[in-house]
């Protein structure tokens, strides 16, 4: 592609390395922000530098915070629940149905030898401190993780890990999705339908 | 939309301020610039501010670039022929093709009664300066504005103004597009196609 400016590259090249904005989408933005005042690019730029340097994890559930203490604990949340994910935006989908007001935990991705990712990278000792030094006040655990090769071996390491504890763990529901056709759906996910079938009345 | 952290909903507005890019896209690019490397928010952020802050426009073409001289004289352009564009990226687009070598002049927009731009806002003066100071060097004018009421106008408006030098003034093709249906084109485009035929041997 040809730039009339070399700012006007390095920026092109810089904006497109975000995941899912190519070459030239970027330029378009490019274009925008120098036709804009130049307080939107200020502004722009101050943001994200802002957001990377001052981010915190809280250092109870590891959610994005502003301070290494988020209202996890807050007046509404039922401290009886602990909800397991992978990452923040997991926590955000979760809680944006508003069928969930218990606990987060954020164990910041899943088991991945491939990709030598152990259980001492993510956040396991602090969750099984976490449960033990609540003093049986967790009662029920709920696996959120992703439904994939990696997701279940986390899912299963995690399980034996709290074996010990006695708080009753359960995982979140796999089957078809609302609005979903059978048809459609692949034999996994229609097996596991049948197999973890609900009676009819607990549909709400 | 809950948002975990002030930082975050901060960068989440500001992206999301851009053309097509909402919020959730925000909060997804916001998510993955937490999870690289601190040095790739800063030269994006970097990338940016230097943009806005030093980019320059031609003092003789007004195209967006490092310096007030682009290389709009360089060795291999035609300087005999002057195609008069809207903006920067129409000068791109028409570069790509590779179908014209000559100089560009960019007017930094179009007539616009409605939105408050008169002929004093855009680059017209320099441009009768610009053709008048070639001594007759430049033969050719090529209009490639929009085909809108407003791009119409400003063709309108130019082509009066350059009545009284001796170049000659062509616009773009107005026709059915490459790869274009009959069936599917506007009845306004097909009667354009017809009054402006070309002899069949010109084609390439």
């Amino acid at each position: 592609m040809y730039y009339p400016s070399s700012l006007v590259e390095n920026a092109v090249n810089e904006i497109s390395r975000l995941p899912g904005i190519g070459k030239k989408t970027a330029l378009r933005l490019v274009l925008h922000l120098l036709r804009e005042d130049k307080h939107i690019s200020e502004d722009l730029a101050g943001s994200i530098i802002k957001l990377r340097n001052e981010i915190k994890y809280c250092e109870v559930c590891h959610i994005i915070a502003d301070s290494t203490k988020c209202n996890c604990y807050h007046m509404n949340t039922d401290v009886s629940i602990l909800c397991i994910v992978e990452d923040t935006p997991d926590v955000l989908a979760i809680k944006s149905t508003g069928q969930y007001n218990g606990m987060f935990h954020v164990l910041g991705g899943r088991i991945s030898p491939i990709n030598g990712i152990g259980p001492d990278e993510l956040n396991i000792k602090s969750l099984i401190k976490r449960i033990n030094n609540a003093d049986g006040e967790i009662k029920e655990v709920i696996l959120a993780l992703s439904s994939t090769m990696e997701g279940d071996t986390t899912s299963f390491y995690l399980s034996k890990q709290l074996q010990g504890s006695k708080v009753m763990i359960t995982s979140i529901a796999r089957g078809i999705p609302i609005g979903g056709e059978l048809e459609y759906a692949d034999e996994l996910t229609i097996g596991r339908s049948i197999s973890s079938r609900t009676p009819f009345s607990s549909l709400s």
